[in-house]
């Protein structure tokens, strides 16, 4: 296989969740754990752990484990988790609102410090505690403030006329909920396009899978 | 590479991209394309889109390409795309509603059949189309209308209590939203885990990796 971008990319993909699972052990007060019952318990292979961990220089120690707080301080560094960047939101319906609510950016190397709505009937009103800025307003805020990362909760076509101006006004990352596909058109960004219709469709097949097996 | 269900399901998870892909191209009036121009479209190699769709008999023809609507049929197919299993959406707060409101369940396999919440506030208002029903009634509902898959918007708390319950009132598949991950402990389900976190995570990792590359 080419040392492709592609294959890095599932290693990296694959890091938040060893992340997560790390928090759980060390909230359960786990300290050291072996590679072994850590791919266990995250389903992979025990193999597949320990490569993947060797991208980034290896943290076990033969006949030891991973020393759990350790390791994920390790992978929170590795996923920069501790920059909190600067980080705005446009498109304030449901699905903006519950990531504004519910998403804890700041564990997770962000700050939300923006929101926008083209809605006149949103602008000026609360949103959790953000104030709904006006979108014609995103150029100056951009220039002023700098945000690096952009979250896309706009439909498709919103979103396809508004991010190469928000390339151009500095953001170099989205979080695309937008049913968009970003990246193929777009240089030199990072892009998290997030297709929960995608999510479902897999489910679909999987339920179908299942019946087949009965 | 050993024929692991987790080989075949990246394979799955690849589908309703190139379903999605398929869609414009047929709106856009395109009636055939090559592999190559439409990996290229997608964003992975050729030889990649050949090997995925051969896993379920192969739809291209050597020096013609695939005729765009037969392969999106196709692919629509072997998702159960068109099989309107009936699904039940508990937790119906902002991500909850903002699902209820904007997935197009129908075209995904599914057809959202009731909304379930345990907030008073809540239960007996109109939530988009339906009314939200009181959680208690959830073994009787289930019981009565099998419906076959859960959507899960609630917190992990609660989805850790829930979901064995409503394994054994029938239902076989999760869409799951709650930071739990379910199918590491009940087995002959299947779960979809949405984990945005993981995604934002994820995103911080590549906006510093262009950093690097400045």
């Amino acid at each position: 296989m080419s040392k492709s971008p592609k294959a890095s990319l599932s290693v990296v993909r694959r890091l938040p969740r060893y992340y997560r699972f790390l928090g759980e052990l060390e909230a359960s007060g786990v300290q050291r754990i072996s590679s072994r019952e850590f791919a266990a318990m995250i389903g992979v292979t025990a193999s597949q752990v320990r490569q993947d961990l060797n991208c980034f220089g290896g943290f076990g120690q033969q006949g030891y484990g991973y020393n759990v707080a350790a390791l994920r301080d390790e992978i929170g560094k590795i996923l920069g988790l501790s920059r909190q960047r600067r980080a705005i939101l446009i498109g304030c319906g449901n699905m903006g609102l519950a990531l504004a609510i519910h998403m804890r950016f700041e564990d997770r190397g962000f700050r939300l410090c923006a929101i926008f709505d083209n809605n006149p009937a949103k602008i000026g009103q609360q949103a959790s505690k953000w104030v709904v800025h006006d979108s014609t307003a995103l150029e100056s805020y951009c220039k002023q403030n700098q945000p690096e990362v952009a979250i896309l909760c706009i439909p498709k076509e919103a979103a396809t006329s508004l991010c190469e101006d928000l390339v151009k006004w500095g953001i170099r990352g989205f979080w695309n909920f937008s049913h968009y596909d970003m990246s193929v058109r777009l240089k030199d960004i990072a892009v998290e396009n997030v297709h929960l219709g995608d999510s479902l469709m897999t489910l679909s097949y999987r339920v179908a899978e299942l019946e087949e097996n009965d």
